[in-house]
């Protein structure tokens, strides 16, 4: 269950302690929750890039403004989506009808309705548009990562700020169709970052919630 | 703890019970994931809207292509960004200063710098996309309503298939410079709902992830 202390045990950690980390079945935990987000028609129009090379890690940092936990943290995942998701809707769709057939066992015949359908609703967005929906998809999964992440008493720090461009030249995903949308820095806070302990600044519920 | 029984648990529900409702306690925690969840910079560029009346409800539905999980769900929440971020930044950002000047009990000025970054990030934005980062935004808070909700036990359906002009009209979202991004509707599976049986499709590990 998320208890009320879960959610305010996660804050977004800027200093990781870089002697801490995680274990075999916690990193596969904190995968399973991105891999089984929901997203829109199911259809996953996402990427996870693990990023363990040292070097690639500098590298990132350098785009991210120089940020410790591209370095520091002891698990980091690039979330990309596809860029190319307006221009080959039907590729996409079929990879996913292919392990729809497989897991259901179904006929491809069955899920025509469905697949014109997913393919009907990208086909009314532009290029730009086909991408923030996808990007939208992947925070769903960036929340169950943080939420899940936390619910290990791990700590994490999402970050957006970094150069896409750049990022994408670094991990080669240009030549993949990939985008960089945001990153999910994992590990445990340093004991000393006081930033981890200042009280959550949140709208009051009167004001975040609208009743009608 | 978030299990893979949680992730496997989740699915989303297109027939809830209406005879089985939500506790006081449950309500509130889906609520506090959602107040809590967290978003660049800390903004929140988000409105919650609980929608409970009848009529409503039934309007609402019209403008989902008559999806039952509009009138059927004991909680539907629309959530909402702001239209005019970026035409008022600073409305936005000093409301958050204020906020955090009462918890953390600091002098406004000295925030100075970081009230500067937020408006800076948002200055390099386009109308657009001020509005589609606050939409990404509110899909972490999605993603924690949804996992939390799971971790109760609860069901829930996040829907995007619905006109958002006529929804934003139907509850008075565009005099209050709001627009309607998602919907989450929450409550309990019909026993006879047989899409919630069928295996969950996803890529496989070695396909939603790269290592690098």
């Amino acid at each position: 269950m998320i208890t009320k202390d879960i959610l305010n045990f996660r804050t977004s950690i800027k200093s990781f302690d870089t002697t801490k980390f995680l274990t075999v079945d916690q990193v596969q935990n904190i995968k399973d929750s991105l891999r089984l987000a929901p997203s829109s028609y199911g259809l996953q129009p996402w990427s996870f890039i693990e990023v363990n090379d040292k070097e690639k890690r500098l590298e990132l940092q350098k785009a991210g403004w120089g940020q410790s936990q591209f370095v520091d943290a002891p698990l980091l995942i690039v979330f990309a989506v596809p860029t190319d998701i307006k221009e080959n809707t039907s590729k996409y769709v079929e990879e996913y009808m292919s392990d729809m057939v497989k897991v259901r066992s179904v006929e491809r015949s069955s899920l025509d309705g469905f697949a014109q359908q997913i393919i009907g609703t990208i086909e009314r967005l532009t290029h730009e548009e086909a991408i923030a929906w996808a990007q939208k998809q992947a925070y769903i999964a960036l929340g169950f990562g943080l939420l899940t992440t936390a619910s290990l008493g791990i700590d994490a720090c999402p970050i957006e700020g970094f150069m896409p461009d750049t990022v994408d030249k670094i991990l080669g995903l240009t030549e993949k169709n990939l985008k960089s949308t945001v990153v999910l820095a994992i590990g445990y806070r340093l004991a000393s970052d006081h930033h981890a302990d200042l009280p959550k600044v949140r709208k009051s519920e009167e004001k975040a919630f609208l009743a009608i």
